[in-house]
């Protein structure tokens, strides 16, 4: 059973902070909501629809009332406004965030945290292609995944009340060393990214590319390059915040690629479709 | 409007040639749809369920009723059986195929197709991930793209004819060179399958990969992926059957990823999103 928290505070109350705003409300899993970011006139209108209860556009004493903060910003901005909130908790706050990359979030905020105070990293596997607290509905986390990334010096009654909490929310929840989060995510969501973007451009560098080829493509293309038209610059940052990992992803498709390559190249009919099988056995498996 | 063929000819009668013979018999466009094949037992399991009249293991004059006759089988099957098929139509007698390859195909068959014969390669952008008749449906080519790749020789009334028989089963029909066919089709449809492949295999060669790790697997990347279960035997024909596309597009991608590559390792942020944006807009723009 989740415990019921006092005052859950949501710093960026976008999709996502919008989505677990909703769920905190249907499931009664806190006292009350307290919206925190830069632009007030958005806080008011998320406070309007009823999503959050108050809200402050600058983070403040207000903070020592919560004992959950949430912090739904785009990945970037995390780690930086963990340490400004910080120093405002009580003890016995938990601290947690949404971003899809874990390791430099975590090892740039460690330090900061003062004793009483825990950063548990988390990662709900959930979103639309909407942003905005407009489109943030109920239920967004039933049956997906949620990753917590528990430090090594966690105390373990906290990372068991922040699963709980994902749990009442639906997710299932997963524990995983920072490190390893990044390794797996840069293969399974990073890389198809990097991938797509580079797919397509790649077809618009063609000699001769005409854009109205692009409307013969039929149901495999369209839904393999969906994600080519994801956020530039959350996917840089991204990018940018897992780059190693990221790197090492990108040159085992370079590797895979040209081992194709030469196997078409040398007309080796018996390799190629054993690659191929290689692939859709793999993908059968999922 | 469609001129109604005596006696169309189905070559291969799976799921394409199922549907055309399942349309053809709904929309009333030809008086009679034989089947032709090798697998006496399938066709006529093909025959009972109604989607062909008669049908025939063999290819033999029968095949001189057919004033249409179009080939629906594996794309690697379609040149030797036109081939085999020719020397028994009579004069006038239209044939086009359905593969996703042409230049190949047109090539092999040209020199063998007899006066008073035609023969107008076809690509319906249409189909699903079943296979065989039982499978098979009407009304698959509504609103989908036919493309058809009439010679130089080819008789105009011919090509509208077989354009006349696409639109009455709902397709709209682009006409392109056979060259301009596998340019496109190699950018749009090949390349995204070669990349797929090598993305799922490029992840299963990472260091310590679990293939429990897929389950973390969001939408994207199973969407991304679906296309890496195709048949590989399939894309390996058409691979080898537009080897010199495949190939150039391919290096295309090598190119845009390690470009990639380059702009994150430099840490260049604006040239990764400018990358990211240029993707995003082409993508939006289908």
């Amino acid at each position: 059973m989740s415990p019921r928290f006092k005052n859950i505070a949501i710093v960026g109350v976008g999709l996502i902070g919008g989505c677990v705003a909703r769920d905190v409300r249907e499931r009664d899993l806190a006292g009350k909501i307290t919206g925190y970011g830069r632009n007030a006139k958005r806080l008011a209108g998320a406070a309007e629809q009823g999503i959050i209860d108050s809200w402050h556009d600058v983070y403040n004493d207000s903070l020592a009332e919560a004992d959950l903060v949430i912090v739904g910003t785009p990945v970037r901005a995390i780690a930086p406004i963990v340490c400004d909130i910080v120093p405002h908790l009580s003890s016995g706050a938990i601290v947690t965030d949404v971003g899809s990359v874990k390791k430099s979030i975590v090892d740039a905020v460690e330090s900061r945290v003062p004793a009483g105070v825990a950063f548990i990293g988390g990662h709900p596997i959930a979103g639309t292609e909407d942003s905005g607290y407009e489109s943030s509905f109920a239920g967004l986390f039933e049956n997906r995944v949620c990753v917590l990334t528990p430090g090594q010096c966690s105390c373990s009654r906290d990372v068991d009340s922040l699963e709980s909490f994902w749990r009442a929310l639906g997710a299932e929840v997963v524990r995983m060393a920072p490190e390893e989060h990044d390794r797996i995510f840069a293969a399974i969501s990073h890389l198809p990214h990097m991938v797509a973007f580079s797919l397509v451009n790649a077809i618009v560098n063609m000699q001769g590319f005409d854009s109205s080829i692009l409307r013969y493509s039929a149901g495999g293309f369209r839904d393999f390059t969906r994600i080519a038209a994801s956020d530039p610059v959350m996917w840089r940052d991204i990018a940018m915040m897992n780059r190693d990992n990221v790197l090492d992803t990108i040159k085992h498709v370079e590797d895979t690629l040209s081992e194709l390559a030469r196997a078409i190249e040398a007309g080796d009919e018996n390799e190629i479709e054993r690659l191929f099988q290689k692939s859709r056995d793999t993908r059968r498996s999922i």
